[in-house]
């Protein structure tokens, strides 16, 4: 088999089990499940996390609660439990197919006891049906016969690192080998039932139910006889009160006995999930020939996409660290939009209307927003979740027991125009009227009203500034006229114009409710041509070095290179306020914009920032999001060897725990900065508003780079050989 | 038409308008909206109170979310907007027929402008679909002939006094006079969609749609005719995630395409509606002949707890201003239970089920509250709403702007009893034993538990007590061994042990199942034993007077009689801590436990008892629950002139706004007591395990009694003639 399809894990290594339970994380669209063991290690948490599944939790807001665990599944061999906590480990291999999104694990252990047994545990999420989840574990006696028993609970005993969320409603049972657990949110009040289904093939087996409180329980012994291996399927459905409203418990145990009304359940539903696999393969696999670890590496970030991705769902978006992990609750940064949604808009674009629907569906949240710090219009939050309220936390713990003042959620403001930009990308890319019709232009437009009621007016300047922002750099807060959100501002509201013209040709009772439900007014309109003709954006006309923010050529400037080996970020080893201070970035900003709005600049401009900004970049240790847009840029600038080493810092982010914080989840903007550098950048698509073109540039040892993309509901497939091919 | 059947407003009243909305609250058993007025009038907001639609509120934690607002029906006359805020009132009047559950208002008007209309507003929620809403507006020019404008509207724009918990998803329409408003809760994230339909008849109407922010907005216009009346039907739909899932807005459209596609829709959502009234009418109405006021009230109490009786739904109970107003937040106490429930037991069997499942939908609330206290089983809060959960507020605003620290939440510990009481009396009653297995076991089984984890075991006394708790009676905080909580107490353990011995006969699988689950072992049991035997009551054996608490009889004693008159409470009076010196009673303890456990005591105990505490009850202003119970208790010692005046205090209590806080919302518990002292009261019913009996004791100028109630799957029919016949 071809070994590019899969991650493998050789051996056993208990110090690396925290972020090896995030990179062995499956899922399937509604919800993922890390890759905790099934039968539990001692300091391991079960976590599952499901789409809109939010909770109320002190400091941070609202998180996803970690929902009640469908894995447990403990072999007892003669009454020792197999547990990799004791005993013997003779073998070990665990491997997650991509493919098909199926994660196994084998083991061969000798008991304390002195028994030895095979063991093969293999789960999988349904691609085919979000609601079914299913668990199968092989058990071979190798040197002994005797008592096997099965324990098989959903276990309601669950926390969000140390915060418990569910309250028990009813636990059950039906028949000899179902049983369900229904739960709901403390704060929320949010329902959500599981019902599990035990079947033992190839031994006869006696089934037993336990009431265990919130833990039920369902118990099978055999006989096992030395050599024979017995199969125990787990089959599971989850619903949540989003589903089927009060109706969860009736809905989870309906799902069930669908299962169980034809034979080999288990099989059958491996096959449609893996069939639903291959068809998301088909339009969103990357090839590349003559490079397996970015070959295998880009299979993974877009399979931690897929798995994160809503199918069905337009109120839910993907989270910063995806469903993987606790890291930022389950909160919904401008990493969707800009870094992920591309990826979708791409190779799904039923995804990425789902994932524009979310901000659409949350602008209520944004005018909110906007209402409570005196503004018109919709701002949109910098963390958003359930409701699309800002939930960016106001304080975090910080080091030396002091509280960390967050100031991203009151002045990170780029967002909203952040947001827009993916509607017209999106718009672009498929050409769906419709969406922009019904969706996209009102959210395009209520964001220019919130700029145009943000900017400040300096008559003796006889300028828009834009004051007291932080922009994508976030090393840099409280700064004045920040270029990425002054320029964004501008091209924002030129967008609102374009697209309310757009309307008023296309659809003029729409662009009627629009103008009367929003207060589109003249004078409204005429301030957003005023602003677009005298906002300040700082550059120097003769170098053309932009400034990032006002004064920030006046910082200190720091020799990154100096400060090398090192394995923390800048900011952790400076101090946040020292930090501030230098020129030391994050992210770059003035690239960024050359990133999303490359038309707009000439090769000069971006050579001479390019040149002063990256090496003022804690790429290494600053923000994830960098590489990937770096090795873009690199890429438009000819060089593609030069692009190759950011792109994989992007592409090998978890796989290698570069950053050493995959424990708390995967990083989402990272995996689809890692696509957008093998397409926009090696690839070099690029699309405006009637043309799809391409300009391949691949690093030396690549023999050939395919991929498919969406276009204006057409499917295009690209192959490129490299020179690696000659 | 019998006049008994109509709560009738003969004129309007700006000053009463408060108390009125109230009183003229509709409802389905799904939703409820209090008597506002469909054009608006100065001051007054909509109010629609939807069951479980909760949200969370600083101090009070949780309240009952008022909903976008369905109500909005504004006519124009020549430009100028109908309203009892302007103009001149020629004639008005407003009924509810509490036989269809139908509020009309007509009234005739003079516009500033001199034009004179009569106007006919009638509205319904549809018994027979807990998702219809709908009203009509007839009007019919006097004097003029002209354009008429009618702007019917969903309005996102409500709030609790202040409090805004809705965010805006989407709103939108559908074909020429059908809106949409799609809302969500800002804390719980709760989705509730509205769809509007319009349909004017007997002119030749214009409409259009108006896309106001927020206010999606159907205009209909025609040229009206001196004397020509035109019929505008408005007919609405309304689903919550409860309901729909996600699927809000699709529901809710959906409903409403149903309604549009048979003709004379309003007519036969009317007729639906009406029927289902009857069917509720035909086993719950009570006949009291030869007193209309009675049979009126007797009425409107049955109506009030009818339309807040959750038809369908075992998540949700009834709070103790039902949903007619803001007072108390939409939190359910032990008014439910002990007041209410008997109602539904007795004439609908199939919601007093409903009611107590959501006793046991709770149970994970009532775990987590004596988890937390360090103590074991289940503690039912004394406010619950949606997951219950304690939802008392710790402190509210107490007079001169001093927060007032609320112990009920802490320490009124009873209602755990209480509720294990509502159990077995329904159980009693309906000898619904699937109910009693399935789920009434756990509830009185796991409250025991409770119990015995919160004794306290006084080994230099050999006796167990309980102390710092609060009685029913609140005037009296951190008392020990109150009478009523442990007596009560007591009883809950013993019928713990009847409950499981019958259990372990009945369904042993069952009763293996809980004694394992709940942890029933045997050391438990023996501790239930011994409390049995060894709780302290506090009791003079001479006198057979029960001393409500320790040193009770210590306190000041204060002449009530010399207060009067008054119009406040005692509490209100001397102050909190005044009143906790003296024995002035909120409501007697010792004569609750007379009303609960008729068959403990002896005549003379409870005439003892009576004697000295009822002149000791705050009885005009102190609990509103407890004037029924002393009607009870009153006709139990023979003598129903004596009840009359306490049944009257209970029935009239909202329609005469007694207590002077009806605009807060209707009071449920007295509703329910007005009906027990009725039917368990004047006419003596009396059920126990094997037997029913009636000792019908009528006032004197009652001519007749007559009332139905279900036993054991049997409705049975009953008639007393009174003296006031003869």
């Amino acid at each position: 088999m071809d070994n590019t399809w899969l991650i493998q894990e050789p051996e056993f290594t208990p110090s690396a089990i925290g972020p090896q339970e995030a990179v062995f994380t499956i899922g399937n669209g509604n919800l993922s499940t890390r890759g905790t063991f099934e039968e539990g290690f001692s300091g391991c948490d079960d976590v599952t996390l499901v789409h809109g599944v939010f909770d109320d939790v002190p400091t941070v807001m609202t998180e996803l609660a970690n929902v009640p665990s469908w894995l447990p599944l403990a072999v007892y061999i003669e009454g020792e439990k197999v547990s990799l906590d004791a005993g013997e480990i003779l073998s070990y291999e665990r491997t997650l197919d991509m493919r098909t999104g199926v994660l196994t694990r084998s083991f061969r252990w000798r008991s304390p006891g002195n028994r030895t047994v095979d063991v093969r545990y293999e789960r999988f999420t349904s691609l085919a049906d979000p609601h079914v989840l299913a668990l199968r574990c092989q058990v071979t006696p190798v040197d002994f016969s005797g008592t096997v028993e099965v324990r098989a609970a959903l276990d309601g005993h669950v926390d969000n690192a140390g915060v418990r969320h569910w309250l028990k409603v009813k636990q059950g049972e039906q028949g000899e080998r179902t049983v369900f657990l229904e739960s709901r949110t403390r704060g929320t009040g949010l329902l959500l039932a599981e019902a599990a289904w035990l079947d033992v093939r190839g031994a006869s087996a006696k089934y037993t139910l336990h009431p265990i409180e919130n833990c039920p329980t369902i118990v099978a012994r055999w006989t096992a006889q030395t050599g024979q291996t017995v199969t125990v399927d787990k089959v599971v459905s989850l619903y949540t009160a989003h589903d089927a409203g009060r109706k969860t418990c009736e809905a989870a145990l309906a799902k069930l006995a669908e299962v169980q009304a034809t034979p080999d359940a288990y099989d059958r539903l491996l096959a449609a999930s893996s069939h639903a696999w291959a068809e998301v393969w088909d339009a969103a696999d990357v090839i590349i020939e003559g490079d397996d670890e970015a070959q295998r590496a880009i299979r993974y970030s877009l399979f931690q996409l897929f798995i994160a991705a809503p199918q069905a769902d337009p109120f839910v978006s993907i989270a910063a660290k995806t469903m993987s992990g606790f890291g930022y609750r389950g909160h919904v940064f401008w990493d969707t939009e800009i870094f992920i949604l591309p990826v979708f808009t791409y190779t799904h674009p039923a995804i990425a209307r789902n994932l524009l629907l979310y901000r659409y569906h949350t602008l209520g949240g944004a005018r909110a927003k906007a209402r409570e710090a005196g503004l018109d219009g919709a701002q949109y939050p910098w963390e958003a979740a359930l409701t699309g309220e800002e939930v960016t936390p106001r304080f975090v713990p910080g080091p030396a027991g002091k509280d960390v003042r967050i100031w991203t959620g009151d002045i990170e403001l780029h967002i909203s125009s952040d947001i827009a930009y993916a509607v017209w990308q999106y718009w672009q890319a498929t050409g769906d009227d419709d969406f922009m019709l019904q969706y996209g232009a009102e959210m395009i437009l209520d964001t220019a009203v919130f700029w145009a009621s943000r900017v400040e007016w300096e008559p003796e300047k006889n300028r828009y500034e834009i004051s007291d922002v932080i922009g994508p750099d976030e090393y840099h807060e409280h700064v004045d006229n920040n270029v990425y959100t002054n320029y964004l501002a501008r091209w924002h509201l030129g967008l609102a114009q374009a697209v309310l013209n757009w309307l008023r040709h296309s659809a003029p009772a729409k662009a009627a409710e629009l103008v009367e439900r929003l207060a589109l007014t003249g004078a409204r309109l005429e301030k957003w041509r005023d602003i677009i003709a005298k906002i300040y954006i700082l550059q120097d006309p003769t170098t053309r070095l932009f400034e990032q923010f006002e004064g920030y050529f006046q910082r200190r400037d720091v020799d990154l290179a100096a400060m090398e080996p090192r394995s923390r970020s800048v900011q952790a080893l400076l101090g946040i306020e020292e930090t501030n201070e230098t020129q030391v970035l994050k992210q770059p900003d003035v690239l960024m914009l050359f990133y999303l709005l490359p038309d707009e600049f000439d090769a000069q401009t971006m050579r001479v920032n390019w040149d002063y900004y990256t090496p003022r970049t804690d790429l290494t240790h600053g923000s994830s999001l960098a590489p990937g847009i770096q090795a873009i840029l690199a890429c438009r600038m000819g060089d593609a060897d030069m692009a190759y080493p950011f792109f994989m810092q992007a592409a090998l982010i978890d796989l290698h725990d570069l950053r050493l914080n995959t424990r708390d989840g995967i990083h989402g903007a990272a995996a689809g900065a890692a696509w957008q550098a093998v397409v926009l950048g090696f690839g070099g698509l690029r699309v405006t508003e009637n043309s799809l073109t391409t300009q391949a540039r691949l690093p030396k040892h690549w023999k050939r780079l395919a991929f498919k993309v969406w276009h204006k509901g057409e499917l295009k497939s690209f192959s490129f050989e490299g020179i690696g091919n000659i």
